[in-house]
């Protein structure tokens, strides 16, 4: 009783490759993701009128959390992860059913003989992150501006320079998209992926998977320095 | 494979006892409802912090549309009922996984020895919705003023306007709330809950349950009489 059985409509392709790098909300990178639609919903009917919108909502599975026990209180990141809150106070992944929902741009809609494809922009889903629906962003209704936001009302400034040691340099330049990659490295790296418990004081190296690489970087006071960019060996 | 079971961690009591007359967004009608929590989400740690946020989400399940199958495309009502939409451009309750989501005002939460109940305003959801998840609105994430909303980008115009007939009157003045009831009753009438496709001429007299009540009232021109307003019986 009051169980519900749902199932994946699509499934995301993002450069994510891991929660470690991973904006914490939507629209805070301005990369592109694409939802590939299942069947029977890659049909072109079923997405009739979407091109008027210019942002919609991707409702997903937090997949990562889904062996988790579901706990009354979570430590927000943007509380330096040593503050509880209630998880009905959170957009925790780890939280009953798992849901998620992200406001996202939409670029497109991309249809071949056999696939249907949502590109967007501006997510924060992992790769590989089940979708189980799409709905319209409707201004009038769901764009409150003026809304209090309580422990989350700011939006996090960008606080790190990421700068690129020789090696990253030459490394980036080999890549066919160097200066998109750069752009989405800077972005990703500015916006400081780690731990909000680590201190100034931190010298450790950390590697992060992003697209189809493997980055090496280390934080000095207010800088990242990237090491490395190597491709993920398969 | 791909399936994911949920359950309702709570359900909604709300004046809206049926579809017709239901505010089809959030936020049009300023009435209160109240999410009854089930066990173990009844704990007030699960909401610590949430009264910092001046609105919240909350998920839910379409669950008079669960016995129908999904189609491609649907009618919405800001379209007059005679223009289909795919399902996916459409915030539709024919919908796959029939999953619904609604940005309410955080009125409180209301703590009893056995029961936690969050009282909210600005609701669309039918007196029995079962809720899923319960979220913050992080305004710098979740509002984008300036979005395009496609063929549903303005706010419905409040069209009609409300009186009472004499007997109407008098029921009225006999309810405990009747200055309340009056106003929320003039929303939900201002806003015409027929379907859309009724013309001027209509002159049918209608029935709708709201709250306690069963309210007779007919349309003429751009004004709505209410016949009469009694107690629905049981």
């Amino acid at each position: 009783m009051h169980e519900y059985q749902i199932q994946a409509i699509g499934v995301i392709h993002s450069p994510y490759k891991e929660k470690f790098g991973t904006p914490r909300q939507s629209g805070l990178i301005s990369v592109q993701s694409k939802i590939e639609l299942f069947s029977p919903y890659n049909q072109i009917e079923a997405f009739k009128e979407i091109e008027g919108f210019s942002h919609i909502w991707v409702n997903f599975i937090f997949h990562q959390a889904l062996g988790s026990q579901w706990k009354p209180q979570v430590r927000p990141p943007r509380l330096g992860g040593n503050k509880k809150v209630g998880v009905f106070a959170s957009r925790s992944p780890f939280r009953p059913n798992n849901l998620g929902q992200s406001v996202v741009r939409l670029v497109g809609i991309e249809q071949k003989p056999k696939s249907l494809t949502v590109v967007i922009e501006g997510g924060d889903l992992i790769d590989g992150t089940p979708i189980v629906d799409i709905k319209p962003y409707i201004p009038y209704v769901d764009s409150i501006p003026n809304a209090s936001g309580g422990f989350a009302d700011k939006s996090p400034e960008a606080k790190l320079q990421v700068s690129f040691s020789t090696e990253a340099k030459q490394q980036l330049a080999a890549i066919a998209d160097h200066q998109e990659f750069k752009q989405f490295l800077e972005q990703v790296l500015s916006l400081d992926p780690r731990p909000a418990y680590k201190n100034s004081g931190d010298t450790q190296e950390y590697g992060l998977n992003l697209g189809d690489y493997n980055i090496r970087w280390k934080v000095s006071e207010l800088r990242i320095q990237v090491m490395s960019i190597l491709p993920i060996s398969v």
